[in-house]
């Protein structure tokens, strides 16, 4: 009888964008563990957005996703990008084993998604459905308050939870070295300095760690050959972090507030 | 020597709404286990507001949230309300103990937790900090969307769930019997109801399954004494389901879109 082939894992994702889709990718290369990303095979080989739209639309024998990012392994299939990293972690090695920091990383991976819901929404405050171009003076007045508020907050957030991890003495964010977060928190500060450059440059000042974690997990090698090569979609105006340079502006002084 | 005593299950949570709090409230009210809510003692017995400032201004031996909920329990400290739920559900019995289960149950909190976050921008869709006074206009125009779109499309994620849970039979959306997400989902659509009562009338009649779930959990003896009791906070205009009635209303039509 022949032997079966062991099942290979399957990131769903649209084409053309990081997304993200890019948090789970950047642990897979980071691993050095093969993936397969369906949404951008050709359909001849049963990808593109076409098999994404697929996953969403036709039942399964598992819960079918709101949206991607989803990976499938064999019978298992897991949405919900905090989830998915939550579960493959472990079985890729970018995670400590113990559950104490598996619950501390899974938090703050948490904490991540909220920050990426929010810069998602500076440029789509009304309506995912609608064009920028339709919300553009609603997005200047939330991205004002966003820069203004919520950088900071976030990165004040990331940059104090390297100290309470003391095994990782000020260098990463979970255990003694290299996790998903730290590759994750690399990506918020790379999506960050995209899409509000001034606005960043000017808030990363007070948290120059953050920047260092950027640079130490840029020069993992498997990390730098990754990004140097044709599988790191470049950030673009189709992904979460969106260059629209009338967005990063100095943050409009509030009117009044609780 | 004296034994130590067994630790108690502590919600922060800020006092005076139901707000993500809630969520963490109802999983061990259907438990019938005993939980401090240290936001609503006095805080002469080291409670209130300030209890829970507290937890998110003092460095401790955890990573110090972000933001409240966060649940204590001896030395851990757990924050983000899926991850809370997900911590938590296993020591409450309010969730199956199979692994698939609880990846299931964990995806579609996440995704509850996805549509909490975006009623709370109906009425905030600027900026937490500003009154919702100060961004009305920004707030009817995202309301409107919500309604006409994305209540729509989570009300059909959560109907479709059942369907792919064949052991729940219709009524139930993980294993054979009530879980947390059960609970969330009863919180969710008694949220919805309260907060957009006329869009909601309209919207449920496509997801009846999910008005029955809401009332099969109001139904459960311990439920129903909770929602009859002082500790259930009713819903008002400081928790993330708010009815202004001017966000109650027919959508608008879309201009344009992709």
């Amino acid at each position: 009888m022949p032997r079966r082939s062991a099942p290979q894992y399957e990131l769903f994702y649209w084409p053309g964008l990081q997304g993200r889709g890019e948090f789970v990718r950047l642990a897979f290369e980071a691993a050095g563990v093969p993936y397969v990303d369906v949404g951008r095979l050709p359909a001849a080989r049963g990808g593109g957005a076409g098999a994404v739209a697929r996953l969403l639309e036709e039942p399964g024998p598992w819960l079918t996703p709101l949206g991607p990012p989803a990976l499938r392994y064999g019978k298992v299939l897991v949405a919900q990008t905090a989830a998915i990293l939550q579960w493959v972690a472990p079985r890729l090695g970018v995670v400590p084993r113990d559950e104490a920091s598996r619950l501390r990383a899974h938090q703050i991976q948490l904490t991540i998604a909220d920050l990426v819901a929010e810069v998602h929404d500076t440029h789509h405050p009304i309506a995912v459905s609608l064009y920028y171009e339709d919300q553009k003076q609603e997005a200047a007045r939330r991205a004002g308050e966003f820069v203004r508020e919520r950088i900071p907050m976030f990165l004040g957030y990331l940059d104090g939870a390297l100290d309470s991890n003391p095994a990782g003495r000020g260098r990463w964010l979970v255990g003694r070295g290299m996790s998903y977060v730290d590759l994750s928190t690399f990506q918020v500060v790379a999506g960050l300095r995209y899409a509000f450059p001034r606005a960043m440059a000017r808030r990363e000042r007070a948290v120059p760690r953050l920047g260092a974690l950027h640079d130490r997990v840029a020069a993992l090698p498997r990390i730098a050959a990754y990004l140097a090569s044709e599988r790191r979609i470049p950030f673009n105006e189709s992904g979460i972090f969106r260059h629209y340079p009338e967005l990063d502006l100095a943050a409009p002084r509030r009117r009044r507030g609780p």
